[in-house]
C-alpha cells in the first residue's frame, strides 16, 4: 500500500489541469488544489495510522490492502466499509474523501454489468474489469468516476441535441482500442485522483450505440483536460473563523474528453446499448450506500453543534430548542438507522457480490436530502445571530478589541467565549458559507437527482404485497 | 391452549359491563360487544388454523402456548412476535387484536420492574409476578391492561386535583389485600379480555405513595365497572359498504374501581413510588414495539388501497399520483425498516429479556404518528370523490338502479365497477369514517403521546457522540 | 322571496330519487333526506331572520331578492357575498349550506362565457342566460350543479373510453331542444333543489363537439334519475353525542339523465367545443371563492375547539400545545387573509362583473386543502384520546354510570363534565367521523382538484416579472 | 434632500471602527465598507433618479423629505412605503439597504411609546422625539439601530447574568444626561450611518430600571466602538462570478458603549421599565412590516431565477419541476399578498399613526421564515449541480479552455452559455455562498426570532371569535 506522500508525489505527472483559467503546471503546488489534495490523503493516513488501520486495511492471501477495494459479500462487509466510509468523512470534517470510496463503487459495478454482458453477448468484458481492479487494489490507487453528461437540453435525448457531443461518444474504433469525445461535468477528485472511470450517465436506445462506453484511463492521457471549479477558495483562510474549509476541500471538474484515444483492455463497454442503463444505475447503487454513510458525519455535526450551542447559550430549559433537537435527532438517527439496515438485509448479486438493499438505500438518500435544509434552519435557530454576526480571529486576537470580545460574547457562565466562538464557527460553515452551500447543492444533485430516488424506491417497492393485502381486506378476488 | 369458542364462553361471567346507560347481562350475546368478541377471537383462531399454528405458538418444555406470551430473549423472538401481532392486525381488518399483545407487553414490563424493586427494596413481587405469567400463559388468558388515570387538570399533580381520585389509588390496606379507587380511561379490550392488568400512568413522587400501585384481576371482580364507548357501532353494517368495521371492532371503556378488592398475591406494586414511572414507562416501551408492529398492516394497506385506485381509475402515468405514491412508499417502509431494525438492534435487559431498541421504537412511532393524517389526504386524492358520495350495496343490487350504477362507475376498462366499488369503499373506511377517525386518534395517543416519544427519542439519544464529534470539528478541548 | 316552508313544500314535485336502491315518493318525508332539507333551508331562514336580513337580501329596483343572486360588480359586493355565506356555513354547523351558493356561481360563469360565444359565435345564448337568471331570481329558486362527469379511465378522453356515455353527450338535436344521455357525479344539493344547471367537466376538442353541453332543467324532468349516496346517515343520532352531524346533512347524488329533453332557451352550450373548457374554468374559479368562504367557519371551529380543549383540559401552559395553536392559527388566518385580499383585489370581467383574483383564490384554496388533514391531527392531539373512546349521552343520562362520568370525567376545575364531553363530542365530529371524513374528501376534491388549483396559480403567476428582475440581478440583457 | 455624495461624505467624522481587529481610519477608503456604504448609497440614488424619484421622495408644506420618514397615516401611506422598501431592495441586489427603513421604523415607535410614557408619567418625551425626528428628516440622515443586547446566558435576566453588562445599561445620571455601558449586537448599517438609535431588547421588571433605556447618538461620540463583523468578504470578487455580493454588502457591528454619554435631549426612555417592552415590540412590529416588504424582491429573485433555469435547462414539461415552481410561486404569493393586506387592513394607532395589521404582519414574517430553506432546496434543484462546480469568469474569458465551456456547458439551443452561467451564478448567491447564507439566517432571526412572531401571532390572534363559535356549534352555553 501506499504512503500518503507517495500518493501526492504521484500527482504530478503532467496532467492538464486548469485553475481559473490558467494551466496548473504542478497541482501538488498549487495552493488551493493542495488543500483538496491534503484532505484526499485521509484516505492514505488512516492506512497509515495506528488508530484505523484495522478498519482501513485488509488482508487477502498474506497481502494488505485498502478495505475499499474489498468486493462485499457479506452485511459485515457493508458494515464495515460504511463505518470505514464515516470514519474518514469525520476525519475530513465532514466533508467525503471520496478518492477511493467513488472508485471502489465503480468497480463493483462494473464486474457485475461486465459479468451480465459477458453472459448475454459472448464478451470478455469481466477479465478486463478484473484486471484493472487488481491493478488499482494493488498499486493502491486514487481514482475518480466521471459519470454525468453535461446533457445540453434536458428535454431532449443525445441525438437531439444542438450537437452530438453534449454526452459523451465513440468518435472512432481502432484495432487498439476507441477514441472519445464530449464532456462530463461535476467529475470529483479528478484533479487529485490517479485514474479516472468513465461510466455512462442513462440509458441509451439502439440508435445511441456510439453513447454507450465506459471505461478507465489515467489522468495525464494526452486529449484529457480538466477544469477545475473555482467555487469555495478557502486556502488561505483562519482556521479559527472556518475550522472546516480552512482544512477541507474537494475540486470539481469540467472533464473534457478532446479525442482521447482508450485502449482496448480499458473498455468495459463499447456499444453494447441495452447495458449502459444497467451499468449506471448498478453503480449509482452502490454509490448511493456511499453517499447514505458519509452523510452521517454530517448530520452527526449538525446535531453535535445544535447540542453545543443550545449549551453554550443556556438554553436547554427552552421547549421550542428541545422540539427542535428532537426533529434534529430523529433526522438523523433515521439516516443512521436505514444506512444500518441497508447492510443487514443486503441482496447477493452476481459474483457472490453482496448489494446494499436498494429500496432502503435510496429511502435513506431521499430522506436525507430532502429535509436537510430544514434541518440547517434549526441548527441556525438554536445558534443564533451571532453565525453571520460574529468576529473574527483578527478581532479576537486584536489588543484594541480583543477585550471588548471577550467581554461581551460569552454566554452561559463556565463556557469561555473562545469555545463559544469556535462552536458559533462551527456552525457558519456547517449552514452558511459556501461550504455548507456545497453541501447542500450535494445533498440535492450527488449521486443521483431526487426525482431518481423516488423512481428506485417506487420500482423496488413490493407493490404486490400491498395491493393483496388491499384486495383481502376490500373482499376483491385476486384474479386480477 | 383454549379454543376460540372457549374464549368466547369464557367472557359470560357476570362482569359488570354498560353500553350507553345499560346493563349488558351477557357481553357475548350483545351484537355490537359480539363484533369486538369475534374480532378478539383472531388471537385464538390463528392458533387453531393450520395456516397460522407455526407463528401463533411455541413450545416449551413439551407444552404448547401462544407465541405472545413468550419472554423475548432475542431478535428472532422479537422479529416472529412483530410477525404474529402484524398478521393477526391484517386478519383483523388493520385493527390490531389486542387481547393478548397488550397484556404480555405488561407482563414483561412487569417482570423487569418488580425484578428491579426486589433488588432495591427486598421485596418479593417478581414470585407474584411470575405465578401470574404462569396462570395465564398455561390458561391461554385473554388480558387488557388499564394505565391511562382520568387525570382531570392535565397542569396538575394527583394531589392538587378538585378530587383524589382523579388518579387511581390504594384507599386502603388490609392484611389479604388493598382496596383501589378510581378511573381508568380508554382501557381497550376489557370488555372482552379474561383479565385486566392495571399499570400506574406516570411517575409519582414521596407524597404521591398511595397512587404508586399496580396489580392484576379478573374483569368480574367485584366493584369493577366497565363503562363501553359506543362510539363507531357497525354491526349491522353492510359488509359491502364497511368491509373493515362490519366485522372488526375494538372497545374501550371507562374502567371504574369502585373500592375495588384486591389480594395480595395479585398485587406487583404498592407504594413504592419510586418505580411508578419506570413501570409506567418499560410497559410502554414495550408496547410501543407492539404499536410500531401493528401499524404496519395498516399503512401496507393505505399503500395498498393507492395502488388499487390507481389502476383502477387509470392513473398510472399521472405524474402527481407517482409523486404522492412515492411519499406513501416512503412513509410505511421507513417504518417497516424501523420495525426491523429495533429488533435486530434489541438490547439485553434484566432477567435475559430482550428490549426492543428504544431510540428507534420511538422514532417508529413518532414517524407513524406525525405524518399519518397527511397519508389519508394522499390516499383520499389518488381515491377521488366517490369515497363519501358513492353508493351503497343496496343501490348495487337494486332492481331499479343497480344497472345505471353498473354501466356509469366503471374505471379503467377490465376491472369490474363492483371491485372498483369495493376498493373504493376501503378507501372510505381506512380514510373517512368513524373506523379511521379511531385509527387517527390511536396514532396520536395510543401507546402514549407524540411528545413523550419526543421525549423518549432525546433521552435515548447519544448525544455525547454528537457533541465530542462537534467540538473535534470545532477545535474546542474535551474538558468541558 | 320565498319562505323556508315554501321551499320545502317545493320539493314534492314528483323528482325521481334513490336512496339505498328505493325510490322515494316525497323527499320531505323521508328522515334521512329530511335532514339534508332542513339543513339547506338556512338559506331561506336567514333572509326570513330579523338577525340577517340585512345580509341576506338585497333590494334592486324596489324588489327584494337574495343576495346570493347578486351579480357582483365590486369589492363590497364579493365581501358581502363572502360574508352571507360564511354566516350560513356557521349556522350550517361547518356544513355549506349550498343550494344559492353553487348555483350563482354557475349563473355568473354562465353570463360571461356566453357573451364570450355571443360575441365569437353570433349566437344569442347571453338572452338565454339571462332570462333564467331572472326567473331564478325572481323565484328564489335552489339550485344544484352537475359537472363532474363519471369519466371512466382517466387516462382516456371521452371518445377514447369503453362507451361514449361516460361523459355527458347531446345524443340528438331536435327544433325544440336536444336530447342528452349521460351521468354526473357528487351533484350536490340535487335532491332538494329546484333546478339543477348542468356544466361541462373539462376542455373538449372539436371531434367532441357533442360533449360540449351546458343548460338547466328542474329536477323533476323525465328521465332525470337521482341515485343519493347514502354515505354519513345520523337522522337518529343524539344531539349531544352528534351535534353537527344530527342536525346538518348534505347529500350528493349519481345524477343520471336517462335521453333527458332539455328545451332550447335552457340550453346555454350546445356544440361550441372551444367554450366548454372556458365555462368549465369560469365556473370553478367563482366556486373557488364559495368554497375559500364557506371554509372559514370550519377551519375557525377547529382553533376554537381546540382552544376550548386547550382550557378545559387544563393545557394554557404546555408549550408543546402553543405551538400546534400557533400552526393552527396561522393556517385558519392565512386563510381568512387571502378570501379577503382576492375580494379586495378582484378583476374586472366583461359585462362588469368582478371577479375574485384568481390567483390568490387558488393559493387561498391550495392552502386550505393542502395542509387540512394535519391540522386535524392538531386538535386531535390537543383534545386527546376521549374523543373515540368517550362516553354517549346514554352515558351520561343513566341511573346507574351517570355518575360516574360525571364524577370522573371533569377536567380543569369550574368547567362542567356536561360542557367538556360537549365540546369532546365536537372535536369528534370534527375530525374523526364520517361527517369529518366528508369535509376532509371535500377539501381535496370539491371545487377542483388540489392540481388543478396548482395549474391555475401556475398559470396565473407574473413569472415576467420574476424572470425580468431575476435577469436584472444576474446581468442578463433582456432580448430573450 | 442630501445627495449620495454628501452622504457618503458625512462619514468620515471620526468614527471608531474596526475590521479584523485594525482601526479604520477612513470607512469610505476601506475596501470592503466602502462596498457597504455604496450599497447604502442606493437610499439616497432613488431620490436623485428621475425613475424613483416620485417613490423616493414626498413633500409637506413645500419641502421635499425621504418618504422613508412619512409617519404613516393611511394604508396608501404603507403600501407606498412597503413599494419604495421594494424597490430599493430589487436596486440592491435583493439586499435591504436599510439605512433609513430600520430608523424611520424605530422613529415610528419612538412617537407612539414616548407619547404613552408622557401620558402615564407626565414625562415630556414626545417632545425629544418629534425635535430628533425633525432634525433627522431635515437632514436626510442615515440611521442605524442598536437594540439586540448581547444577553449572555439565555436562561437569565439581566442582573443574574455573570456580569451586570451583558444588557447595556444606564450607569451613572448627571444633570444633563445619562452614562451608558454595555454592548448590543447585530447592528446592521452603524459603520455607515450617522445616528444610532438604541433600544431596549425586553420587557424590564422594576428593579431593572437602569436597562430600560432608550435614546440616539451620532456614530462618532465618544465612547462608541464598533466592531465590524468581516463575514462574507467580497469586494475583489468578479461581478460574473458574484453579481450580488460583489456590488452589494451589509455590515453589523458588535456595538460597544464604554460609559458613553448621552445628552437628556437625546434620551427617549430613562428607567421607566413598565414601558422597556412596549418600545420594544412597538419597534419590532413596524420593523416586521419593513422586513416582509424587503423580503419581497428576495423571493421574487428565488421564483424567478427558478424560472430562468427551468427554461435554460429544457425542463418545463418536467412535472417535479412544475411541483416545485407550484411551491415556490406559492410561498412568495402569499407573501406578497399578506403584506397587502396588512397595509390594506392596518390599525390607527394614537398620534393618527397607521400600524399595518399586527397579526397579519407575523403571519406573513413566520411563512417567510419557516419556509425559506426548503425554497433554497427547490431553487438548486432545478438549478442543477453547476452551481457548485461551475465555470468562473476566468475560465469562460480562457484563451486555453474558455472554447470548452462555450461548447459544452450550453443549455437549450437558443439560449447563451454566457447567459445560462450568469444564471446558475444567480442562483449560487441566492443560495449556497456566504451571501445566501447571511440571507437565511437574517430570515430566522432578524426582526426577532421565529418563536416571538409565534406568541405575537397568537397573542393578536381573535381567539374568543373562535371559542364562541365552537361554544355555539358544540352547544355550550356561553356563560363561561
Amino acid at each position: 500500500m501506499r504512503t500518503s506522500k507517495q500518493y501526492i508525489e504521484s500527482l504530478r505527472d503532467g496532467r492538464e489541469v486548469y485553475f481559473k483559467g490558467q494551466r496548473v503546471p504542478d497541482v501538488t503546488a498549487h495552493a488551493e488544489i493542495r488543500l483538496a489534495i491534503d484532505h484526499a490523503a485521509i484516505d492514505f493516513e488512516m492506512a497509515e495510522s495506528k488508530e484505523h488501520h484495522a478498519l482501513a486495511v485488509y488482508e487477502e492471501e498474506g497481502n494488505e490492502f485498502s478495505r475499499y477495494f474489498k468486493l462485499p459479500r457479506t452485511s459485515e462487509d457493508l458494515l464495515l466499509r460504511s463505518q470505514l466510509i464515516q470514519t474518514a468523512t469525520a476525519l475530513g470534517g465532514t466533508l467525503v474523501v471520496l478518492i477511493k470510496e467513488i472508485g471502489s463503487d465503480a468497480l463493483f459495478a462494473l464486474h457485475l454489468v461486465a459479468h451480465a454482458i459477458d453472459q448475454h453477448k459472448g464478451t470478455a468484458y469481466l477479465d478486463r474489469v478484473r484486471k484493472f481492479y487488481e491493478s488499482v487494489r494493488s498499486h493502491d490507487l486514487a481514482l475518480s468516476v466521471a459519470q454525468t453528461d453535461v446533457k445540453g437540453d434536458r428535454s431532449k435525448s443525445p441525438l437531439e441535441q444542438e450537437h452530438p457531443d453534449f454526452y459523451l461518444r465513440i468518435v472512432r474504433e481502432t484495432p487498439d482500442g476507441i477514441i472519445v469525445r464530449g464532456a462530463k461535468a461535476h467529475t470529483s477528485v479528478s484533479v487529485n485522483s490517479n485514474e479516472v472511470i468513465v461510466l455512462p450517465t442513462r440509458a441509451m436506445k439502439a440508435d445511441e450505440a456510439a453513447y454507450a462506453v465506459a471505461f478507465a484511463i489515467p489522468l495525464n492521457t494526452k486529449g484529457l483536460k480538466l477544469i477545475a471549479s473555482s467555487y469555495g477558495a478557502h486556502h488561505q483562510d483562519s482556521n479559527f473563523d472556518f475550522p472546516l474549509a480552512s482544512k477541507h476541500r474537494m475540486i470539481e471538474t469540467l472533464t473534457v474528453f478532446d479525442d482521447v484515444f482508450v485502449p482496448n483492455e480499458r473498455v468495459f463497454l463499447q456499444g453494447e446499448w441495452e447495458f449502459a442503463g444497467e451499468l449506471a444505475k448498478t453503480f449509482v447503487e452502490f454509490h448511493r450506500f456511499t453517499a447514505i454513510s458519509y452523510k452521517l458525519p454530517l448530520v452527526d455535526a449538525l446535531v453535535g453543534s445544535a447540542l453545543l450551542m443550545m449549551e453554550y447559550n443556556g438554553l436547554e430549559r427552552a421547549k421550542h430548542v428541545q422540539e427542535k433537537l428532537a426533529r434534529l435527532i430523529s433526522y438523523a438517527e433515521t439516516l443512521r438507522a436505514l444506512v444500518r439496515l441497508a447492510a443487514l438485509d443486503c441482496e447477493s448479486g452476481a459474483l457472490g457480490i453482496a448489494l446494499p438493499r436498494t429500496l432502503i438505500v435510496n429511502m435513506a438518500k431521499l430522506h436525507f436530502a430532502t429535509n436537510f435544509h430544514q434541518m440547517l434552519a434549526y441548527v441556525q435557530d438554536i445558534a443564533g445571530g451571532l453565525v453571520v454576526t460574529g468576529p473574527s480571529e483578527a478581532d479576537f486576537e486584536s489588543p484594541d478589541v480583543g477585550k471588548y470580545i471577550r467581554k461581551y460574547l460569552g454566554g452561559r457562565a463556565g463556557v469561555t467565549v473562545d469555545d463559544r466562538l469556535k462552536a458559533i464557527n462551527l456552525v457558519k460553515e456547517l449552514t452558511a458559507t459556501d461550504f455548507s452551500g456545497y453541501q447542500a447543492v450535494l445533498a440535492i444533485h450527488a449521486e443521483g437527482s431526487i426525482e431518481a430516488e423516488k423512481l428506485a424506491m417506487v420500482r423496488e417497492h413490493d407493490s404486490l404485497r400491498c395491493k393483496q393485502l388491499a384486495k383481502q381486506l376490500a373482499g376483491i378476488a385476486d384474479a386480477h
